[in-house]
């Protein structure tokens, strides 16, 4: 006898789906929660000053108001300040009150990039405080605008309290927030303060200040004025496209055949190349009318496009890496390591979004030996800390690169691998942008970068080596020569000869050089 | 000179979301996508079994047409029948063609729990190889509907293209899925394989049938007709109450006090409890309508629901754990351990949702020695096959049990450790259901249950090493006490005594009980 099901089905809205399920989005306990929240702030606010291409400076403020939570949490007071490009003030409500709402759904290299982190930082402030959050913000200089405001998480819409219009007669630009939530400061504060030790690294243009709820400041200068080249919106590249996208291209376009339509949409597509491709791969008349392409057309014509080798590879001039210089740079401070080796991959591609890999290692100084190689994981400039072992760049490191090959033993030597991803779209795998999915592609670069790097690590410790043995080797001569030549020149009864000359002829590798390893 | 931004901003749909970052759910490359295609249809199966309180049987087809995609992965067919419960045939397009829309977004232990599993793998099927999903099923035994659906990705809404309705002669019920995508069998093989071994591990009631793309069968039959107690839906906890929860719970009541709102909403509330809470803890009177409650009010109820300490602990009724001797009969079936103790942790509670952890350790027999301790997870009776070391079964395992003090070496030792998660909500860290987070009432759980079965073993090893010694020492006495017996006897004149009362004297230990580990 079987029972007919009486289910109950329903629709939810987005911001429903994440108030159910916020650990997915970072927020699984107070400790971690005030750690994404500060994260979301943070990245959001240097984003903007990104696009207001001013060096910025971010103020975080976390106060604890004494409340007392549940089992050793405590209500927070968490306020950004920053100097960025501000939010036009029509927008603000929704892009801090609605999930999946955000000027991020492009293809463009940015910290964020799923419409999501800051208003879950706000929604989750809401569910354990019941508190409104404030905005304030001026994006033209003009006027700043204070918003109060709570989310309407069953319907995934902003409700407005409060709206004020302040002239604004210094001309300020920027954001601040402030909104309240339940955390754990004492558990949550280790990772925070490594979160703002490794931004200044990737982020060396920034003022950071952190203030914590004990009153302690934690300043973190910026070392240079000089923000790095922009990074800029990039068309699709053909390779990556599916016909979901294929289709909404042809809805919007303006153009009228073929060619015009494949180079004004596509990445790096010149006449010559559409000519060709649409006449030898896809066998679409050049003339045709985009419009007018059936759905087995667009289904043959993205099909082509993943057979035809005659594209040109993406150009990264869209993306911003960090640059070997500034790796470097902030690896040598950090670490003051007695080798370092840093290396930026050539532009590739994976589902037609361009990335580039940089991968940098370093040995001894200040690293410490733990028994492991110690990984730390960039993203279009964040680090990422939480989910090592999920990492694309963690299965590398400690499954693919067979270190005994590079006469490094992990479990003794002191030795760092750096990897930074940039790309127009991290593909996270979770929506708390904490690790890397094994994309093949991005898998092959970080595992060729790793071996690049370690094969400098390799030489060197060779090098390290020889020397130590050379070493040995001329303090055996050194201790014997000058006596040998002193009793056989008393027992000759002459005046003992000099050594130098000798001992320099036995040496092999010039020490002297020793030291260079920082340059190589 | 700052440059005022001209961002733009809008909204995008919660199919477009995922459209747009599909890693997120577990689909980041052609083989990890098949094998959560498969894993989010035969979830969808079971549960339906579970429905219709049905022994599920779950036939599953992978097919390749041959077709070739992206580098080393092809075109496949997959189809998934079961004989569940059906969907009602007017849910069918949004069931199956709307993100976010299901019947799973309630207090009951399931499988799925994000209405989203087998949305998504049909959106992935649609985007990679832009073919239809083909729906039949039927919940009434009376009629069957066939369905051709696509997905409006841009506004998350199925397309049906055809729908057919057919008499159903035979009273079939259950749910036929066949869907396109492209994958990577040869990569997802070693996963999905062990997906429906753990699977039939955990579900020893369901048949489960698969066909591979080669046309070999793996059938895994059931081992047993009884089903376990059916989990049921249960009223939320008043400590897991937030400010949200509360609202809507007002928003939907009919009762007219607060009595009989608390008695009738709340897990486990009598009359009693309700009146001493109402009186001591939150200074609201038992009369006052729940509608008339004013915001503080409502914020003051709900912490002092946090505050009180007189509700009773959620029962566990509503739950359907494996039970210790089908969990012990799944172990001992796969891996033949020499030891096995298996334990199943007191019902407890996490943000108002009950779990209850089951925890199992195993030694010996066919374990392998891999250099660590191998750990089984399973949540609500799925086996999680990715992303281990995020999860926090993980870090009690490998980061906060000593195992020393339980005399057990991990990089020798072949010792396995299970643990089983069930709750009307598993904190699920990442959509596509790969680990869970480390929320501290269940590490704690599940913390106290590893300690406990590794003391039993503790026990065990402490036992074997002490018969092993016992037995080296019986070694040497049956060794020479014959021999001395003999040369004094000789010596004597006398015939040798018999020695085997004198041996049975120095016995300390029944070595003939050694076996009985499987029993403790």
């Amino acid at each position: 006898m079987a029972v007919v099901s009486r289910e109950e089905f329903y629709e939810i809205s987005p911001a429903d789906f994440f108030y159910r399920n916020r650990d997915i989005a970072g927020f699984s306990n107070p400790a971690r929660a005030l750690y994404s929240a500060v994260r979301e702030l943070v990245e959001n606010s240097l984003d903007a000053g990104e696009l207001a291409r001013r060096p910025p400076d971010i103020y975080v403020r976390l106060s604890c108001d004494g409340e007392k939570g549940e089992e050793g949490s405590s209500v927070y007071t968490l306020r950004v300040e920053d100097n960025g490009s501000g939010v036009p003030a029509r927008h603000i409500p929704q892009a801090f009150g609605q999930v999946f709402y955000g000027s991020k759904y492009r293809l463009r290299q940015a910290r964020g990039t799923f419409g999501l982190g800051g208003t879950m930082a706000i929604l989750y402030g809401q569910i354990t405080t019941n508190s409104p959050v404030h905005v304030i913000s001026s994006a033209d200089g003009k006027r700043i605008h204070e918003y109060t405001l709570m989310i309407d998480i069953k319907n995934n819409r902003p409700i407005v309290l409060k709206h004020k219009v302040y002239s604004n007669h210094n001309g300020w630009r920027g954001t601040i927030i402030e909104t309240k939530l339940e955390g754990e400061y004492s558990r949550a504060m280790p990772k925070i303060l490594e979160y703002f030790r490794q931004t200044a690294v990737v982020a060396p243009y920034a003022n950071l200040t952190f203030v914590d709820p004990k009153g302690r400041l934690y300043r973190f200068e910026r070392a240079t004025e000089a923000m790095p080249k922009p990074p800029v919106e990039t068309k699709p590249h053909p390779y990556g496209i599916d016909v979901e996208t294929m289709k909404r291209m042809i809805a919007v376009t303006q153009c009228r055949d073929m060619v015009s339509f494949l180079r004004e949409h596509f990445h790096k597509i010149g006449r010559t190349i559409a000519l060709r491709f649409l006449l030898e791969e896809a066998k679409i008349p050049p003339k045709r009318k985009p419009k007018r392409l059936s759905n087995e057309e667009i289904v043959k014509l993205v099909k082509a496009m993943k057979r035809f080798t005659g594209f040109r590879a993406p150009s990264a001039d869209c993306l911003s890496p960090l640059g070997v210089e500034l790796f470097r740079a902030g690896i040598v401070k950090e670490l003051k390591p007695e080798f370092v080796s840093v290396k930026q991959r050539p532009p590739s591609v994976y589902s037609g979004y361009p990335f580039i890999v940089e991968v940098a290692i370093a040995y001894g100084g200040e690293i410490p030996r733990t028994g492991d190689i110690i990984l730390y994981r960039f993203a279009n400039r964040i680090p990422l800390l939480y989910d090592e072992a999920s990492d694309v760049a963690w299965k590398v490191v400690h499954q693919l690169v067979n270190w005994k090959y590079y006469k490094v033993d992990p479990s003794k030597d002191p030795v760092a691998v750096f990897v930074h991803v940039c790309s127009t779209k991290i593909p996270y795998r979770s929506v708390g942008k904490e690790f890397i999915a094994d994309v093949p592609e991005i898998e092959r670069e970080i595992l060729n970068g790793v071996r690049d790097v370690a094969r400098d690590l390799s030489l060197y410790l060779s090098r390290k080596i020889a020397v130590e043995r050379e070493r040995q080797r001329l303090d055996v001569f050194e201790k014997y020569l000058p006596k040998i030549a002193r009793f056989s020149a008393e027992l000759a009864g002459r005046n003992p000869p000099d050594v130098k000359p000798l001992l320099k002829s036995v040496v092999k590798y010039g020490l002297e050089e020793e030291e260079g390893g920082l340059t190589s």
